[in-house]
């Protein structure tokens, strides 16, 4: 790529960021939107849906902006949880790093690699012709001195990182604690979920868990709820919200003209009075069905061995959890509980052996799933490469050489394919995760987030840096001391690719701002009145965001000293996700569970996981570029980094996993003489209970907040 | 090596082995060895010297094999403790595997191998000068369908093998939990050694033990013991021990003609009167100094930020085991407490960072050890090779030609060298294990045994069958997808040296009966009275038997299917050491600890290793056999192997760490009215007080069963 398709890029990229915000600002104007939005604040009861127009709704304005920017942090965590400030804190620590390295780089590195001379090419004139190769590491002549540069920077660059990852994992562990300790009593704080209950003749479930844990745990224990398989009981209760729904809709417009006729416009062949009469019957079926399973659920649901156990205090069901409770390490198995409408029901009807054998399972299809994913990334590196397309589609030659097309498809096109490509599989590793045998949906996505993530690392960096067939792919493990010469030849190739890809990457996040999608969905649904219209603000899907975020930190830490031109465009990046996550969380995402930070260390991780993987490449880059010096004195780098990882497992890891005996005892003290605890253990008691084995009237269909959540994954 | 060769070697070493036996049977019965032979018998008081003399005892007789045979289990563990009978049962384990292995190798695999036709030689007659590789997988034909009984004998071990270590580790960890169900109090069960114990000015450390645990387990906790640096102070009671020792020999000998002029041979210049008085002047000296640094010691000696902490009830002490103390994860970190007297001093003075950084420079320092070895596998390697022997050492033609020589060289003096540089490492390997910050001996033990293990299997088998340069071996890491293969070429080469050292290894056990250092050290003290006579029983070696015996398993699971004319010689292994091992833990051994089994999960994990390179191996060779249906087949096998180690990991490995909640709370009910308990606990609080702070009389020394043990690690 030359400095005119870059410019080009930025020139679209930069344009439709502007365009997309000011059409932000007029779309969340629209007294119609209101639902699009904010739909955070509408179902909060913070905004409500006015009539009035006025003109001024027409003009951008940047109030938004100004209003994300200024909330503070504990605004953010009272409003959004602690998961959304660890998300926003990604962009903050991204920033902090980058803008270091981006000094570094723009006025040291980059400076070196355009006077260096090995590409031979070192007149002012034409920058716009120039290849932006003048600007890389591979610009600099080999066995040079100035390449001591990069070298320092390599350790300077690893010192500020761990230094910041250190200070974050320490913030973040502290703040996770300090909700803990502010939060008020909650149910999974005093639950523990147990599964592998062996059965005894004679003896129900239920008996057989009060006798066991009244015998090894009885100056605790309070109670517990033993979990059914409902499935076709689930079924039915969403057949009739279903129904009772399109009931709801059909009476609620008795002045449209088309209703006393006909529904819709997919209703074409319903009188409406016949629909009504006959929902009413099949929802009065329904309605009876359900109540008989629920009143009969004993007999005739079967019951999964696998129970919540509620105890009186945090520390007693810390103490079931931690130790093992039975002779036999796969019997009486606990885990911690996930709050309650946080519960993912129908996974539990797996036994131990099952749910192991599962996990297995979906390992080796996401593994297949990463690697297979080659081809359409194979497509869009063509892409890139215009000649090869111009081989490849011969018929395409006229149109392609037009220089706004050309540059427009090798600038943009492949960065926008490639994006659509990963849109699809958070979804399937989502699916993955739940097959995998999550007992909660916090679990299914904190799983799908490491799923994603090393998918992404490994088809939006590997896949494309090292080229090729799968076979290629596959060699590199078993090859594994070719990686860092691999890296260092083809890394820098891939260059312009990449600074294209994060300039295409400010529309996409843009894109995410003006919910194009919902929007859509919102006018015609709006004007069909067809779709379900009922509002329900969305949830933040951190295991789709987080690694598409972590890509970028490992793209810039990986071409830091390769090709530092790509800085700017990354801190640039890291300022919008900033800026318009900040303001989706506010407004958009409704908070579905509370993890408590825990997705962190998946941050963490994979920070430390680009640190040495830069080092690797760096490693490569100064062993061709014949200072082998550099790169023998490289090698103390990944053992510090690697040791530095060590300690932060050991001393931060442990805090997000559980609490300390010394935290939970002092927060159960602190509430010992509380005279509102009775009551809430007498909640506590039933807070597990099978939301589907709960009776139901039909006034509970319309905002009952659980139902949907249980469902929204089976679909 | 030919037929010949190898019945030389057999012949050799039965008649060694007959012939050590023999001599094991009359030497013990000479009163004067009784404390060689049976030394733990005379500690224990069961066996005392006699100075009768017959002449029967110069008969050999078998009495010895009937009682060693006739020991039941249940005695064995009664007298042994549990680690004995693991230790015995990895024979039994072995023996039931090379059954099966050696009835299919010996009568299905061996003759298709012989009578395959690939090396052409399949006339009968001059069995003598056949070579071994005749009875060698080699000999089928390539994609011959015989192959296909090879195939099935790797399914059917691999099933055997599977079925059996399943049965020994439930076996096993039902033994270990009776032993428990068993147990009298012990002081380990209710203790827990806590390190990182934070400072807090202006408070000591006992105050700051003891009201952390009276407010997080006020209704447990029982008492401390803070660890003191006595380092000094035990070098000074280690002096007062060796004076007071040679002072009683002195004053014990009065009628010794030598004694009134001159000590011993050794101590030429040393009139005996002046000695009595020099050493009893120094050791009143040194007593008064240990004595003022005990009763000042407060003061004087330095504490150690880590403590004994012991609890009222096991229940107790496993909570606090297992629920992180602290908000901090690497303050007020909890192990397991050792035995009193497996407790290991000298390794209290490092804190938790200088503890974990040793760890992995040991981890470095073990891996360079076992890699750098290669120099003298490959001299015995060379020694296997006549003819590069004749090329290297030309002035040794002469000697090489005559065949006697000839042949023990190639047939026994290789493996002598390498048994020979083997008996070196392991307690190389046990300093590493107690620099790395083990608090326990059996824990330095347990560790030391995977190091020795890992060493083992590397240069006792890879470096060996890979043969060349420490590049070539690191090679094998980094091409990994080559193992199987690079196995198939070279494994074979390799299998009449494995012959001749399963064979020569008959001896090397069989002296392991006539304790032949231990004798000549007997003697050689006996005659000048110079050395410490003081009767110590030997405690058994686990980390250096073990390996070696899981080495044989290797060796005999590998060869199975190449070359199994090795397996009714490692059977016979098994057989003898069976045996001898039996006798020895009878009436040598004393176990200085009982770790309740924890050495099996290594025997099972080991065993699974083998097993798996098994199968990674005839993978190699039904590709190189030109038979690529049965390598594809083959494929299930590891997959099938690996799901089963996970699955015994999960349902074993637990009860092998901790036990359950519902195991301690029951031993503890049981109890509970016992009156002896306060005694107990009045016991246990003074049981870890350092013992060389414990005042001491002189009678002491000479009983002390702690202090030796204390020390013994430290020369």
């Amino acid at each position: 790529m030359i400095v005119s398709a870059l410019l080009t890029s930025v020139g679209i990229n930069l344009g439709l960021c502007v365009l997309l915000f000011a059409l932000y600002s007029v779309l969340r104007k629209q007294p119609g939107n209101i639902e699009v939005y904010v739909p955070r604040l509408v179902v909060e009861g913070k905004a409500q849906r006015t009539r009035e127009f006025n003109l001024e709704d027409l003009l951008p304005n940047p109030g938004w902006l100004r209003k994300a920017w200024q909330t503070s942090e504990d605004e953010l965590l009272a409003s959004c949880g602690l998961d959304a400030v660890v998300f926003i804190r990604i962009f903050i620590f991204s920033f902090k790093v980058f803008s270091v390295a981006a000094g570094l780089g723009m006025f040291i590195l980059l400076p070196i690699n355009y006077f260096g001379d090995q590409l031979r090419e070192t007149d002012f004139t034409d920058l716009q012709n120039k290849s932006l190769d003048l600007f890389n590491i591979s610009n600099v002549k080999d066995g040079s001195n100035w390449l001591w540069a990069h070298f320092s920077a390599a350790y300077v660059i690893t010192g500020v990182v761990c230094y910041l990852l250190y200070s974050e994992y320490k913030y973040i562990s502290l703040k996770r604690l300090e909700q803990f300790y502010a939060s008020k009593p909650l149910p999974q704080q005093y639950t523990v979920v147990v599964t592998g209950i062996p059965s005894h003749s004679g003896c129900s479930l239920s008996d057989t868990i009060e006798s066991f844990f009244m015998e090894y745990h009885p100056s605790t224990y309070l109670s517990h709820v033993v979990v059914h398989r409902t499935n076709k009981l689930r079924g039915l209760i969403r057949d009739a919200e279903n129904i009772y729904k399109r009931l709801t809709r059909l009476r609620s417009r008795p002045h449209n003209p088309a209703s006393s006729e006909r529904n819709c416009f997919f209703g074409l062949f319903g009188k409406s009075k016949d629909l009504v009469q006959d929902y009413s019957k099949r929802l009065e079926d329904l309605e009876e069905n359900v109540r008989q399973q629920q009143s009969g659920y004993s007999k005739t649901v079967e019951e999964v061995s696998a129970a919540f156990v509620c105890f009186k205090s945090r520390y007693g069901a810390s103490t079931a959890l931690r130790i093992q409770l039975s002779e036999n390490p796969i019997e009486w198995v606990t885990e911690q509980a996930p709050e309650p409408h946080d519960v993912y029901w129908p996974l539990f009807s797996s036994s131990f052996i099952r749910r192991w054998i599962s996990k297995l399972l979906v390992i080796v299809a996401s593994i297949t799933l990463t690697i297979l994913f080659l081809l359409p990334v194979a497509f869009v590196q063509g892409l890139t490469n215009l000649n090869q397309l111009k081989t490849l589609l011969p018929f395409l030659n006229n149109i392609l050489e037009i220089s706004v097309v050309s540059q427009v498809i090798t600038g943009y096109l492949p960065s926008l394919i490639l994006q659509i490509f990963f849109s699809i599989v958070p979804p399937i590793m989502k699916i993955f995760s739940t097959m995998q045998g999550n007992i909660s949906l916090s679990g299914i996505e904190k799983s799908a987030c490491s799923k994603v993530l090393w998918f992404t690392i490994w088809n939006g960096f590997f896949a494309i840096v090292l080229t090729g067939s799968v076979t290629s792919q596959v060699q590199i493990f078993l090859e594994p001391k070719d990686i860092p010469w691999k890296l260092a030849v083809y890394v820098p190739t891939q260059a312009s690719f990449y600074i294209a890809y994060v300039v295409t990457s400010w529309t996409s996040l843009s894109k995410e701002l003006t919910r194009v999608i919902a929007l859509l969905g919102d006018w015609i649904g709006g004007c069909s009145g067809c779709f379900d219209n009922e509002l329900q603000a969305p949830s933040m899907t951190y295991h789709s965001e987080i690694p598409r975020i972590l890509l970028f930190l490992l793209i810039g830490l990986i071409y830091f000293l390769l090709s530092p031109l790509i800085l700017p465009f990354i801190l640039i990046f890291f300022c919008i996700g900033y800026i318009i996550y900040r303001n989706q969380l506010l407004n958009v995402y409704l908070p579905k569970y509370e993890t408590g930070g825990q997705f962190w260390p998946i941050v963490h991780n994979s920070t430390i996981f680009s640190l040495v993987l830069m080092q690797a490449m760096a490693f490569g880059i100064f062993s061709l570029k014949k200072l082998p010096l550099a790169s023998s004195l490289l090698l103390p780098l990944p053992v510090v980094t690697l040791l530095f990882h060590g300690y932060c497992r050991k001393r931060f890891e442990p805090v997000f996993q559980t609490f300390s005996a010394e935290t939970l005892i002092k927060k159960d003290r602190s509430e010992q003489n509380d005279p509102g605890m009775n009551e809430f253990f007498d909640k506590l008691k039933t807070a597990y209970n099978d939301p589907s084995l709960a009776p139901k009237d039909r006034s509970q269909y319309a905002d009952d907040q659980n139902t949907p959540l249980l469902f929204s994954l089976e679909s």
